[in-house]
């Protein structure tokens, strides 16, 4: 094909044919840069190992450990020139090694291949993601334990079904979030733990016949000791699944906490004030906040569960090894670590800045009857009413009281006794919104004791 | 907060703390910068439209066209300076404009919002994008024509399973591509159609007072009309799930086209060979050829699909009208469209380039008795027995043909006889793959005649 | 193996061993029983058409028809008896058949196999579902055709990132679920004019040579044409897939309503109140209403969501023609299909019955100086300000209200003249929220007489 | 509405208007009925500690301890009623419970909702799904031991891009199974760590003021201990979301090795063949067998994907505590679980049942220059030649063999000398496919000695 005729059949973006479509569709060096300092170091471990089991010289590999420093430096000042033809980081750093070192950088890829150093470099990023999740979910919890000590005894509505269902405290409330960020946590130093093995040395895919130590390798890149099958080492991308799972429950439990932020952030419900920081003003309207950051928040759970599900698709149904299929697990894993980071630093800081209005709270919170199922456990536990028939008063105290246009606790005694005579004095004591999270002590409970015990268990815990 | 102790808390990527994570999170410059043109072209229509109705005055107008088309070069030109503080595309042109021609600059916005602006930009890329797939699919059911017509006759196995079922062509089965990817096609059409209606003028939500020609702009901007509420217009993002439910579907079929060049490349089928353009070599193994670029399109089927539930995920749940939460779904949409538009354009190439073998074809096309249900067939048309007895002779007849060590056609006619005295001569007309192909002459069939027929009426719709 | 040891190897639900589980994994009799009627009406075109072509005789025929009308006659009584051992529907129809009238049973499959006889049931079926879909939507836009002329006038905010923005009414914002589902209406139909060819006749996958008429089975089940390939035929599942997107899109708009119902209906919007029939109650807090409906409707997008992701990657990479893994296409669709027209129902139910709280909309629309683009957008158009000098004047104003207490509308003409003295008694006209509404004349836009166009143009359309 | 009205406007399925609309969508006893047996537990478990505590008077326990016992023994024997009037499960069996032991029926809902009573009951269910999974991939993995030791010195070729790279053996094929599966398995037992938490006693969301015992009933569900935070406890499905997501990434790992066994026995393969009881055979020829089972296992990953993305959007943007959306998390967990108890159980029949046929594997090793690389590694290695050169002499000897038609292996050492003079007859120890693969000794390594030592590792951790 000729380049007039690919001119005319291509166009546009792939004016010169098959060769530009293909290194379109081919070449990572795009984005699996990324991995270049992961390359470097698995090379340094490589090449150390190579020469203390006799592979290599220690005069190559001198050669060798000085020009891919010299390559790292250059990387890290910005003056490395990538290149496309040159496909991926480990052809582009191999190539400059051969311009820096000569012949002796041919040596570094002794008893090694490009299906498992890049399953050695992908690995070590995401390990090193791993532990930011850890870090910066610690960073959110410890936010949250702030609040939450704050606001121990802050009331506000409990709400199921977005209806105001019992009070409960807004401590309480965010220690909910203590436990589902640190479930979070927990998924990501498993999946930690499981990633602890070491790809380099599973060569193609059938291992080495030469004497390497793949103890050493891994060990000297921070891994408990080496994979324990060639085939599976290259074909395996688990970890980054894994990571990308972990990321959409955290995703999720995040999408949760901004919705709620946007709804307590609206006119009607003004339960909380966003700082400046996190939300946009109008030029016009200077009263008005709009809660972007939170809905951005919101909706990058969508832009998780897709990295997930792409990833999942591309490796359904691939048979064993290594496919090139496998190369487009990289930008998925990319964007939604980074998409991970970026939404937990932005709540971190919404509910550090978050400035709670109590009032409006506590307003919410003795509306609607809410303490009526502590009316009915009091005519159960005091009173020795069964369940059914207490919640048959307590209806039609309810009823009263609506028709009175008061609340429970607006209630006279003697009103109460009309419709039950074993009503004593001694009711007043639950039916306050205070008295009612203040009675709710069982482990875990909103009582603000008990989210005050939970606090301190988590901040030794933290 | 200062930036010391902000500092420490955020670390590394967000050292500045709140401002650095907000305009992260916030400026979508980075991605919405390829909405320039359209952006700049919705404008021209709009002031052209504000000058004609009264609004703004011609010399207003006339400074505001000049200003934007200053803008256009820069971009184009590359000189254009975008700026994350300025959040997104709009706001950069915006700004830009008011340098360029002062006070006046600020008339472009009257009767217009962001919210309908990005609405109208986002809509007009999408349709150039569903154009360019009409395009591009008809270039590759070009591609398949040729290459059906080529190999009308080339007999190859039909499977099911991928277990050899019956014979057909080569070119049969290029035809049914033909079918999957006219279908792709058609769904395009329908978005555009669909997509068909400007959003200009619906204003931040909820219209405006200015006395605007709607009609004109809709027209200005190649649409049939303008949208009829201003609410759903502001909030509707259905032209982009949609054009993302076409391109998962597409990327479905490209990925089972895929899946086939990468099976019948395998030395155990040795169908077909790739051309040198579209898969990679080994420098030690000559022989050898990777099928890089079919296995990394059987792949971005996981990654349309992804983009796909990241939209749906995102759009699930909000409230009317605009929310930020809708800014997410640019990069998908981009993403999406560019990975198409390519694994189209790699598909092209390889059909186009594809070197078929039919001495391989031929031969698996004839091992395991492919055409016994054609002798079941004759059994029933020519000597009459109801479709049960004749499978059970065939049967016997292939045991016989196992026995013997040959295909049917290699059985003889005493052999034959002596499972059913029906059984002539005749029967051979049928045994052959050649002749079980050219049997099956029904509308759509694998007869090589009908498959040319279908190939000229293809022609006719392409 | 024998039973008692396989016994202890699987246990518990696979106790006999590979039988069982091979019966469990590959028996489809559980679910595509629902194919029944159009299996049986598939078989009695195809036998009318072998008769009329003479492939098999009248009496042949008469006795099939009669038996096939027998087995539905059973199977609607709840008389026939589905087996496991029999796989699927065809076989157990095809079975029944054989009992019910002998050998002539074993002549309908002539010119047919299962491989064509499951994709004309199931895509007949697939366009009954769009079928019935086109006038659920129809009937659900029609109820908000109605609620939106009764409340032309309700004013109600609009809101954008859920925050007050301007002032609209509840008619507009019905008209904007009128649009969206008329989209989907509109994504049916195309779905049902694509899908109308006829699989009959592709047999097994490569046609046949019997000499069928498929255009004649193709009219008697009501079908354009037949499909034009034979490969693509039996190996194609893009009418499910698209079925699938298009509910997909629906059921993401059905969830955006849900949302707002939930959000419309706390004690803190108070904008609406759902019947009795759509909400469950509380049977000690008698004002309590829980929105169970509208959150399962919100919830199920998930499901049809997930459904859509379950096809498509069966089909990623499946090799034509028939694959066995293609038997996973019904119960996702089934699933889906049965969810959306459920939601459907539901969604029309809640409308129809939703009372509105206008009293409640007001007052929030009138909240937050929903007006003040009403008085920036005065000051351009009468007072000839330039965009960026009103929004600064309306800045101050507004803050001068916040200041007072008071309204926009509220401010005395000397305040606002205190700010610019270009300010007349006419701002008045548009400062109110009746006002706001009634001046958004634009095409498509918030005016009571704009939307009763609307409405009007609809009802034309429906 | 009345009936008629309602007959006429909703019509077939939802015939009697809302009311029905509302049961269908509404009433999740026909799926939650799956939990009777937790239920009744967590009742037992509940009582007790009421009547521990002194909650409930002994004789009150005993009575609903009877009662509750009788109730399973009717659900057991198939007895029981199910209502959809009431609901759910647990209605359905409070209402029974209240049949049988009359008003003390009432107590056992003492200091316990609905909310916290489906939180238990489900994790219960998921809990033994998890420990059901954890046996079956063991025994999945015993199944691939078995096999791999078998197999240890059998040689297939190792691919990649499904090409044949270097020889393996098919027990070191195997064993990259047993590292997959038992990923799968850690993962499934992490899962178990992270939900041994008991939820009972959250009670609606907020805890209660009775004087419950939580780690009383904690102990006696064989909890580790209570939930920390009741808020959480009601609106946390966690549990499942990491289910579905371990589930799916088995499935996928599943799906790779459908793929394999689907190719492995195509004619053109031909490396295994299937038992009878795990592929269907043709009535008209015998020698064919469908790997149906492999393909439906490979499908089977598309619906579990399925699930899992269902309910990540179900839970996306969720507000605490419980929302009805919630109610959509049981029947996808249901699904995939039964799936993918299946689809293990069918995979390990398939392996347990695998005839492999080694003359075949072993010829496809042996092609296509695969020991290519022991010659290049041998140049480096023994002849001291940098890779680079080592590649370069090897594509000579490839050249030359093909052009000989003989293997690597079948050059003479002349020929080999005349490329490079420093090969020696010690180049033939690593040219066949067997001492290529038993050079692979690197830990972790085709090797067969190497492949034992790690199936004697496996088997001790089992």
């Amino acid at each position: 094909m000729t380049g007039k005729t690919s001119n005319q059949m291509w166009g546009g973006r792939f004016a010169s044919g098959p060769d530009a479509i293909m290194e379109e569709i081919n070449a990572s060096i795009d984005f699996d840069r990324k991995l270049s300092a992961q390359d470097i170091e698995g090379s340094l471990a490589h090449v150390a190992m190579l020469a203390d089991t006799g592979i290599v010289s220690g005069d190559d590999r001198d050669r060798i450990v000085a020009g891919l420093n010299t390559i790292l430096s250059e990387i890290n000042a910005g003056t490395f020139t990538f290149s496309r033809q040159l496909e991926d980081i480990h052809m582009n750093i191999e190539s400059r090694l051969a311009d820096l070192v000569g012949p002796a950088a041919g040596r570094l890829h002794t008893a090694r291949s490009r299906n498992d150093q890049v399953a050695v470099d992908f690995r070590m990023w995401v390990r090193a993601e791993l532990e930011k999740s850890v870090a910066a979910l610690g960073a959110l919890m410890a936010a949250f334990l702030d609040k939450a000590e704050e606001h121990a005894d802050t009331v506000m509505p409990g709400f199921t079904h977005l209806q105001t269902a019992q009070p409960v405290t807004f401590g309480h409330h965010c220690m909910a979030y203590v436990e589902m960020f640190s479930r979070d946590r927990s998924r990501m130093r498993d999946a930690l733990a499981r990633l602890d093995e070491c790809p380099l040395g599973a060569a193609a895919l059938a291992g080495t016949g030469f004497p390497i130590d793949r103890h050493q390798t891994a060990r000297a890149l921070g891994f408990s000791g080496p994979t324990r099958n060639s085939i599976d080492t290259v074909s395996d991308r688990d970890f980054a699944l894994e990571f990308l799972s972990a990321a959409a429950i955290c995703g999720t439990h995040l999408s949760r906490l901004a919705e709620e932020i946007v709804i307590w952030s609206t006119p009607q419900f003004g339960f909380v004030r966003l700082s400046d920081a996190f939300s946009t003003g109008s030029s016009i309207m200077p009263q008005k906040k709009n809660p972007d950051a939170a809905e951005l928040v919101r909706a990058k759970t969508g832009r998780i569960n897709g990295a997930l599900i792409a990833l999942l698709t591309v490796m359904k149904g691939l048979p064993l090894a290594y496919s090139k299929d496998m190369q487009e697990d990289k930008e998925q894993v990319f964007d939604a670590a980074a998409t991970l980071e970026l939404a937990i630093a932005a709540m971190t800081g919404m509910i550090r800045d978050l400035q709670v209005l109590p009032d409006a709270m506590r307003h919410a919170a003795g509306a609607g009857y809410s303490t009526a199922t502590d009316l009915a456990d009091w005519l159960v536990r005091v009173a020795g009413l069964p369940f059914r028939e207490a919640h048959h008063v307590t209806g039609q105290a309810v009823a009263l009281a609506e028709e009175k246009g008061c609340d429970l606790s607006g209630l006279e005694l003697a009103d109460l006794q009309s419709i039950n005579d074993a009503i004593t004095d001694d009711v007043y004591s639950v039916l306050s919104v205070e008295a009612s999270v203040a009675s709710r002590t069982s482990f875990g409970g909103a009582a603000p004791d008990e989210v005050r015990r939970q606090i301190t268990w988590w901040r030794k815990h933290l």
